[in-house]
């Protein structure tokens, strides 16, 4: 069993009961009246699994992720009852851009640190990669988000502050999943 | 079926002989008398499987790219008789970094790159990443290498300075496979 890898599963059970359930680009994923968060547990009856390792970083620079780090809370606080999965594919056209213009779109020119830094530490992130699962998976990243209900609007800012990026026009494929334990 | 993933078995079977079977650092493979590498195939009668994902580049800027694409040859050229499968696991404290000191100690203090390209066209390589599979690997890189026998002094020049430079003290696990088709 590797450590770093989570499965999200879509279903009649888990401890998340889902609020809403949208595309924001391509398709959708199918309705499901709950969400299970877990390291193991049944595929029985899931509509659907998804799954995600967590890795290293890969744009952070020491000083970024030192401010992170300062602030940023985990996924998991008892107030933090409302949480967001939010599946991502980004195109062939990114995955062929060498690192460093990766790393420029990303920071330099959509400021993504610096946009989820405002968030913080309302908003606490698990970011999950599943692009070099093996298997051919259907996003390459999972992002697993939970706030109190109080900062729910903190986060409907995020979301669309990233959506109108740079980085995001490389996204192909995104659904949103909103939830409440 | 994933296009980008890659199996090495060895066994009994395969298009390569294994002339040689070390470990450089850490534990070694079982010893075998073939490798096959293939993207599919019969489990049945390996004596281990390892395998790993073509993935994005973490590391070179655009310009490296370019160099590298402006010389190097892919693997599999009817001259290139011998090979090489080097499998690394890097350390934690590696996988800790940050982005730009893993870049920095790739490239800026251990010249990778540099390094690598002066074996070029002669050796041809193809990395593949194991690391985030989801299941736990024994290795983070499995890297494939294929040369012409007279090319066999060129490569070796090629680990050695690669095993002396500071990216490789992050090295934990190193075997080392010559094989020959």
């Amino acid at each position: 069993m590797n450590e770093r890898l989570w499965f999200f599963r879509g279903g009649a059970r888990g401890d998340f009961r889902v609020t809403a359930l949208r595309a924001i680009r391509g398709e959708s994923l199918p309705e499901v009246e709950r969400l299970a968060v877990e390291r193991e547990g049944p595929e029985a009856g899931a509509t659907f699994t998804l799954r995600g390792v967590v890795s290293n970083e890969r744009y952070l620079a020491r000083s970024e992720r030192a401010e992170l780090a300062a602030v940023q809370a985990a996924i998991g606080r008892p107030e933090a009852r409302h949480g967001a999965l939010i599946p991502i594919r980004k195109s062939a056209e990114w995955w062929a851009l060498p690192q460093d213009e990766r790393r420029a779109i990303f920071e330099e020119r959509s400021h993504h640190v610096a946009v989820g830094f405002r968030a913080l530490p309302a908003v606490a992130r698990r970011l999950h990669h599943c692009r070099d699962l093996g298997a051919d998976e259907p996003f390459d990243f999972l992002t697993w988000f939970d706030f109190s209900p109080e900062d729910g609007q903190r986060f409907d800012d995020l979301l669309g502050a990233l959506r109108e990026t740079l980085e995001w026009q490389y996204v192909e494929r995104e659904v949103e999943l909103r939830v409440e334990r």
